[in-house]
């Protein structure tokens, strides 16, 4: 990095976009966001392979989106309109075909979101916006993380000196109408179960409430959703809403926390919908499992979802799709999702 | 019953519209009915005692709502327009005041709903429209079964000279957007998934793909949401999917039933809401559990939302909301979601 970087102010600090699995739709849509929407990504700046970032600006077509190289993340905001700034921080070692997984594709998604987050956690970038990887190239490439979120959390941890297990994240998506954090994401439904503790429900109220108050700017309403029909109905319907989320919210509440519930869950995603931007409304709904959050929030569609990582220190943000590797290449993929991720980030680091 | 019922013709049926719980909103609402969409009440009667029907129709205020009293549910097609059709096969034996919940609210609500199921099944109406009881009402007039489901399985099962257990019941919920057919519905999540075998899995599709292709006049396009995050990816995160859900989608396909799946659960529904009318859409979800169909069909709102029992050699549905007792007699309670009943009951039944 270059010194000027940390000498930037912190209004000015750029914003990391990364460029994904290569092979996917990721560089294309980044690319598309600069030419489409320059007023928006106005400095934010494209992390990955130049020549990839290249060949995805030339499949959009006309008009052209010439690439514009910079030497640190601070040139960003200083690069004109309607090019597609690139810090050359990962280089390509072999050409990657569209569609096809491989690990030099998933070693330079890799690499972007490693330099990305490092940059973050330095102070060098306000947020981190992240394209699409593919999972079984980041396999293949021999890096040990599932995904995005336990890659960042891992060097969160690294960088405070801690380890993984002290750094809990937790995933919120969020579109126009509605915000869900959820508790646990990838295990099965019966796991999950058992992953709603008091400490898990506890520490996913104290990252909700931190976030979505630095994102509102005011104390954050929060609906916290049962885990079973009608919220057990008194216990009738299993306990856990009387053993386990009743009294980490009384917990939340007691350290100032505006946490409500338990909610039963097929009408309190509607009711926070129905009630967005109310005073009684809630400003995010915390789910016990992944599609109890996640079935609501994709319900309408999933163009704007945004993919927010809560609970670490730094921004991080990323469209609620994959690298749909069936469309990479043709110009056609969608941005909206990624551009909507880049407004929350601008937000959430604002 | 008088003898003229079972000599209606079939096109000729009526319709019953028991009154549901009299200290709730479910006379209210039948009342608004019959008064402000007299057309398509035609051929409806309400079922339950006339002076809770008639202090009903007097709560919505002007225009008023005369009761007209049925010697016989054949009648109901001959009653005048803008009246209050009521056959008093239902007596009070003491008053009910609004909002309470009593053991002679209990009983009206029990024995209008077995009137109403018996006339269904020895054909003297052709569906049964079921306004809200109370549980606790319904427990304290010392009825064994929590709610209608239970009761009408109860009738048709003696019916059938059969028991219970040989009448499986599932429950459909359907508004304008989507309908969801549940595997399960009021037990613990724990429970619900240990309800996820093959043979309810099938029984579902079963009843499904018979209901449905009745309402349609067609046969139906049935999705099936799967388990766990993702389906379970494989294995990776449960193996429901690949140890139950898709076999019994297989044994489903061998019997001739349309069935897809298993589908990720959190994006299915939006997939078949998205999808809807089209020829490569879905007709319905088969849901594994009870949050997971009814968080997307309640999702925008429960107005319109219907409640279909199928499984039963009858018709019944309801609305999808309660007995509202804080609303009860103030004439204000909404009765969408009772007239999308009459209309989804008029068609099963046609």
């Amino acid at each position: 990095m270059s010194t000027t970087d940390t000498m930037t102010t912190p209004s000015a600090l750029p914003i990391a976009v990364t460029a994904g699995d290569p092979a996917g739709i990721g560089p294309e849509i980044v690319a598309r966001l600069f030419r489409d929407h320059a007023d928006e990504m106005r400095g934010c700046f494209a992390v990955g392979d130049v020549a990839v970032l290249r060949r995805a600006a030339e499949c959009l077509g006309t008009p052209s989106l010439p690439v514009a190289v910079l030497a640190s993340a601070g040139q960003a905001w200083a690069a004109a309109p309607h090019c597609l700034p690139v810090l050359p921080v990962v280089e390509a070692r072999a050409p990657v075909d569209w569609g096809v997984i491989s690990a030099e594709a998933g070693r330079q998604a890799a690499e972007a979101v490693v330099w990305a987050s490092r940059a973050a956690l330095r102070g060098a970038v306000a947020a981190v916006v992240t394209a699409p990887l593919h999972k079984e190239a980041l396999s293949a490439a021999g890096v040990d993380f599932p995904g995005h979120t336990e890659l960042l959390q891992a060097e969160a941890a690294a960088h405070a000196g801690t380890t993984i297990d002290r750094m809990p994240v937790r995933m919120m998506l969020a579109n126009q109408e509605l915000r869900t954090v959820l508790v646990s994401i990838h295990m099965s439904l019966r796991d999950a179960l058992d992953a709603v503790t008091f400490d898990n429900v506890l520490a996913t109220l104290r990252i909700s409430a931190t976030s979505l108050s630095r994102l509102l700017g005011r104390p954050a309403r929060l609906a916290v959703a049962g885990v079973n029909p009608h919220a057990g109905e008194g216990g009738l319907f299993g306990r856990e809403e009387i053993d386990i989320v009743a009294p980490a919210i009384a917990a939340a509440r007691a350290e100032g926390i505006d946490a409500h519930g338990p909610f039963p869950p097929d009408t309190i995603f509607m009711r926070a919908r129905a009630s967005a931007g109310r005073a009684d409304g809630f400003d995010a709904v915390v789910a016990m499992y992944h599609d109890q959050g996640l079935i609501p929030v994709k319900y309408l569609g999933i163009e704007d979802g945004v993919n927010v990582t809560l609970g670490l220190p730094l921004v991080r943000t990323s469209p609620d799709h994959g690298t749909a590797f069936d469309l990479a290449g043709t110009g056609r993929a969608d941005a909206s999702s990624l551009l909507a991720a880049v407004r929350m980030a601008r937000r959430l680091a604002g």
